[in-house]
């Protein structure tokens, strides 16, 4: 029986719902020292000193280690893979503590303690002098000559510019007749606000070191934290157990370089450092603020003659995954509403703030936004519905891409906005919400977008993967992609059961953590890569293991293996449908034959060249009270085509995570500074206003299952798409139902009362 | 440059010297509950009833379960290999828990409480009411009509009979002018007195359990679990980390079955079992006391004309492994001194002891002491100086056992011989001895022994390995063969490092740790077949290896395959010396190729069809203080023939720990019960005299290095050798020294006194 495609319980479900499934922590050795850091309290600037004296005197205090202690040389933190070529490496800007502080929050020192409260006190009895130097938090503010300079290495604070043109945008604006529409969109930062804050330890064991650790990227962070180190890559093992979530944050090596150094400065004792909710928000990695300005130019038609997209990308103070993320914010705009003029440039700008990286969408969130917020602007510039200029204008079926050659197969794009259309009511439902005129107004809104799926031809795509049959018959798996709470090792198994013909996905036991020693190797949990990508080395490792599976059946049955195949979990001749053996009998056979013994196992490396897009939109129906400037979200559906389902409960699931995410970034989250200071003011869960189950009205998802022609399992990408299109969805919405068009996110009630003010449907 | 052959420091030194090695305890969950078990108070008998109410109100007490909640399903627990063919499996005669208990310290009843305290409260608070039954502790008594019976199923307690005919003994006898020989001689039992007491903990995790055990046999005590709980072998995750000896006690499932269970009876809460040193001596396993019944028939040249042996192996209560011990040192007879007429008995026998199992030997010590006892009589019986008999008498040149095909290559016996004698200077003292008269007189004595490698034909042997090339060019390796403090780890790195062409063997990582669900399946550390198995399985799968290695290699360097090699960790073409690149070059270069990255690893199973016989001798120099009955050991040399020699310091470790076992084996080990109550006597390490460095002379260790062709790196055993031949040579030294022969070990002030009182050399 098929195993992909059904609704089976995750197989982490029973322990993750009665509080057995074991995470960092509780793998922590009992004598493991605590490492607190030291902050800088400014934002920009040089230590000049630390005394030490008071910290060291506290019992308890092992040791206090600070900026002057550190290696020299730089290291990238960037959850990507490894690149043999030099100008495809990550940039290499960081310390493990700073003496340049370049935000409010940098690191600038350890204190390792026998225990919490010793570690917390020594921290605080840290003396730290400073110079201080001016700073800068935005990002075009920061490109001005002038400005307070970051890294010498990046003149202007541009860490990287690149653009990319189609046709003739200056000969093409010249058309006769175009309607001009501008804007500037502007996208907050925030924080993934994973429900396990990042932490790990470190020791050494057999002059090799071990980083237990909250990660989604094993395999590479192993190769991070050699490099900090200066050791030899193989010297370091990283293990990454169940992790409570990580959004992107934890694509990136947070503190697991910090941690296995310290291990070395106390004679390889295992020490621990604990991020709080705190130094989560600030210290770890925040989502970039990216600014937009387009201008698109339109045909009465409601085509588009030329358009025109610039991006500055608030890198914050360290490179992190760096200009990636723009650029992949930039790449979508020709492919999302393809135009034959167009001139599109991305800046990526270091500023004293938080460092941004990864997070789930790797910029299409903002590119949705301010791309769905123009593309609404268009549909009224041109007088047409929304959804009818969508239809007209996005991405056609049959479209390859010239970079990625991603073919949009199916007219995915359209097929998702009727579904989307039908559920919310959309023809009666506009009609009746333009009758609205009182103080409380209804209004739907929607927005779309594309994702790729993995990072080929970006990026290096491969994925190892080992399988093992058991003496019950069962197979144990192991590959390095990893289960961060997506549900991956369900759908794995699924996979795997399918692929081996086990018939039962309960006869694969996925080993859920990773262990860079002993684990295949993968590239870890990001990109929306996994169902795709490991499904190319489980189907490859899968058919090995059969293979291997029926050679030795063909030594025992005297069958011939091209008779023969494996169902249900037994061998089976398949000319009379005769049940030959249990895979069980098979394998006890197997291992205990005195005079061919067999272990019987597969491994094998995929290198995926190719990548696939997923689709989606989003319809958000709203309530407005304009007086009180409060939207009331009324109904949300999200639609998405990613490809063949391997579990829709899970897919599901992931489907509602991601609105969820997206209601906060259109409404209430936004991380905030003090402008003199580069202070970080709402650094906490009661002041960040993180969506909630209080502020969603019922999440419905809906899915267009058009199998991917180029994926092992017809799978594509669903990890990210979710977070995509809702937060356009629900400003468009809001324009919809008042007549305001805002360009900024979240849409607050401080933005709406002085968005309201300005436009005159709230007077003093 | 070789490896193999080289005085490498242990790969774990380090962190052993410093107290950093990480053993079961110190992966311990912090919130482990703790089991703790009643043992009868009774050596045999019913269990009628256990009241559990004063122990279930102990604030703490979780849980308490009895011999009557336990499955009914009977399992073995000796850690053999699994057989296919029922009439080869062991004797499952066990229970979780026991309502029929047959000696005393039996496993009642447990208390699984939240702290040891509430535990050891909880144990002492359960009532057990008992019906007493008679009890025999002597092997021959048990064997007579009318003795008390353990075991329904074998009748007059034998757990096994099995003989062994070659000639014509009765007819051989009947030759004129034989001199007999006739001794009966006894073996005591004794415990491993490993350091680390045996202990593990188990839990539940996604429907299946762990057990991390200090255990010899992680993939073996994975089915016996399974078997015990009636459950799939791979619901079972059996992890074996670093472990403080073994000795064969933990060749066999103890306490990780009831763990395992327990842990199911608590919602698959984690428990801990951790043995006591008193528990460990009388509920583990101990050595079987085996007495030998030996009549030899010399002719008046030296020569055997016939002999016969019977031998009476104490089982104690349980099977564990049986007679299987009892059969190795009856089998040793033939070969030892060949001999044309020979009949052997062989009776393992339940008694109301402890169980005994696999102990360093494994019957061989006991064989020795029996064997090289009677020679020496009979080399006094015919006037011949005891070399000399030895040399005439002991296994030629070119000999071949039929059965397992063993051949003795290289006259090793001699040899071993001939350098003992030079060692020990025995032609001079033995002169000067001889004129010792007074109260204090010395003496030389010798025995020998030979030993097989590993277990092939009478079980499976296989062994399986896995090995990765990581990006900085070194390797790690995998396999199920275990490292118990032996130094298998270090050795399994020269193999390694040897074999792929490393140069060095620190670039070989040894993963140490087992874990079942991943390691390449082994059958652990029994046997000394460790660097006889496992060197099979690391040849053949490191050839794999380089293999892969070099294929990739004629990829990106365009040469041709066969015109390369592995060289000190770089690919070198051979036709002209250059170095092409570094293995971490290549390995890089396969990992983060875009269009064929490569995880390069290599696994496979070698099924290994040989045995291989090691020889050696022990010659010992005693100082015998008659009227103090006090013997010290003056100085002592084994000369092992175990092949080639992968590390001499290691080897040279192995045969000191072995020298000191066989020390106290031969001067004062003994584990002693009341005849009246079979309660244990002395179950702890003060009053047990285990031999410690203050009962050693100089340890010398001599090695003839004769390489065993039928292996992959010239190794044959030597991990229990050095235990066999050094008691019967102390007790031959006493008999030289003081022409009185004592046929029962230890052989303590004790027995002296009586022996010297029974020959006149003390007197009232």
């Amino acid at each position: 029986m098929a195993e992909v495609g059904k609704r089976e319980v995750r197989v982490d479900a029973f322990d993750k719902a009665t509080g057995r499934t074991k995470y960092y922590e509780d793998l922590m050795p009992r004598d493991a020292l605590y490492v607190r850091i030291k902050h800088s309290t400014i934002a920009h600037g040089f230590v000049k000193s630390v005394d030490k004296s008071a910290a060291e005197a506290i019992p308890g205090v092992v040791k206090v280690l600070t900026c002057f202690d550190v290696p020299e040389h730089p290291f990238p933190t960037a959850g990507h893979p490894w690149s043999m070529d030099p100008g495809h490496q990550d940039v290499a800007d960081r310390h493990l503590l700073n003496r340049h502080v370049r935000y409010y929050g940098d690191d600038v020192a350890v204190v390792i303690a026998e225990n919490e409260v010793a570690a917390m006190q020594g921290v605080r009895a840290l003396q730290v002098e400073y110079e201080e130097l001016p700073l800068v938090l935005d990002a075009q503010e920061a490109m001005k000559p002038g400005a307070p300079q970051l890294h010498e290495a990046f003149p202007n604070n541009i860490l990287k510019h690149t653009d990319m043109k189609k046709g003739d945008y200056q000969a093409a604006i010249r058309e006769p007749g175009l309607i001009k529409v501008e804007g500037w969109y502007d996208t907050p930062t925030v924080q993934h606000c994973h429900i396990e804050n990042h932490g790990c330890f470190a020791y050494e064991e057999n002059g090799r070191i071990t980083v237990v650790a909250s990660t989604q990227i094993p395999h590479i962070i192993r190769r991070v934290v050699g490099q900090a180190l200066g050791r030899p890559w193989s010297d370091i093992r990283v293990v990454k157990p169940y992790i409570g979530g990580g959004f992107g944050n934890k694509q990136d090596a947070l503190y697991e370089p910090l941690c296995a150094w310290c291990s070395t400065q106390v004679q390889g004792r295992c020490v621990r450092i604990d991020c709080s909710r705190e130094e989560t928000f600030v210290s770890n990695r925040v989502r970039h603020a990216i600014r937009f300005h387009i201008v698109s130019w339109l045909r009465p038609d409601g085509t588009f003659a030329a358009r025109k997209v610039e991006l500055f990308s608030n890198q914050g103070a360290y490179a992190s995954h760096g200009h990636s993320i723009v650029a992949k914010a930039m790449g979508s705009f020709p492919q999302h509403y393809p135009c034959d003029n167009m001139e599109c440039d991305a800046w990526t700008v270091f500023t004293n703030r938080p460092a941004a990286g990864a997070m789930r969408g790797y910029g299409m969130p903002q590119a949705s936004f301010a791309d769905e917020a123009n593309v609404e602007d268009c549909a009224k510039a041109v007088g047409m519905d929304p959804l009818a200029f969508r239809m007209q204008n996005v991405m056609p079926q049959g479209y390859e891409d010239g970079f990625s050659h991603n073919v949009n197969y199916d007219d995915s794009f359209r097929q998702c906005l009727e579904a989307g259309k039908k559920y919310i009511d959309y023809d009666r439902k506009v009609a009746e919400f333009a009758k609205d005129t009182g103080p409380i107004r209804r209004g739907i809104g929607m927005a779309t977008f594309w994702y790729n799926t993995a990072v080929y031809p970006i990026s290096l795509e491969t994925s190892s993967n080992r399988m093992q049959l058991n003496l019950d018959g069962s197979v144990t798996m192991q590959c390095g992609e990893t289960e961060i709470g997506q549900g991956a090792d369900t759908v794995y198994a699924q996979m795997a059961a399918d692929v081996v013909g086990l018939g039962d996905y309960r006869r694969v036991h996925v080993v859920s953590c990773q262990d860079t020693d002993i684990t295949p190797t993968g590239l870890g949990a990001y990109a929306s890569r996994q169902t795709y990508v490991a499904g190319f080395s489980i189907r490859q490792t899968g058919l090995l293991l059969k293979e291997k599976i029926l050679d030795y059946a063909g030594k025992l049955t005297r069958q011939a293996v091209y008779n023969m195949d494996i169902v249900d979990g037994s061998i089976v001749r398949t000319t009379d449908g005769k049940v030959l053996m249990s895979l069980s009998e098979l394998a006890m056979h197997a291992q205990y034959n005195p005079n061919d013994s067999q272990h019987i196992t597969a491994e094998s490396t995929y290198t995926i060249r190719n990548n696939a897009y997923s689709f989606g939109c989003t319809f958000a129906e709203v309530e407005v009270d304009i007086p009180m400037c409060k939207v009331t979200l009324k109904d949300i559906i999200n639609v998405h085509d990613c490809g063949r389902l391997v579990n829709p409960a899970l897919a599901e699931a992931q489907v509602h995570g991601g609105m969820s995410m997206a209601i906060g970034y259109g409404l209430s989250e936004q991380l905030l500074f003090d402008e003199k200071t580069g202070k970080p003011l709402n650094n906490n869960l009661l002041d960040y206003k993180l969506s909630t189950i209080m502020d969603h009205p019922h999440l419905e998802a809906q899915f267009v299952e058009n199998a991917e022609p180029t994926s092992a399992f017809g799978t594509k990408a669903l990890g990210e798409p979710p977070a995509c299109s809702g937060a356009p969805a629900i400003r468009n919405a809001i324009y919809n139902a008042t007549g305001v068009a805002i360009d900024q996110d979240p849409i607050t009630p401080h933005v709406l009362f002085r968005r309201f003010t300005e436009e005159g449907l709230i007077r003093d």
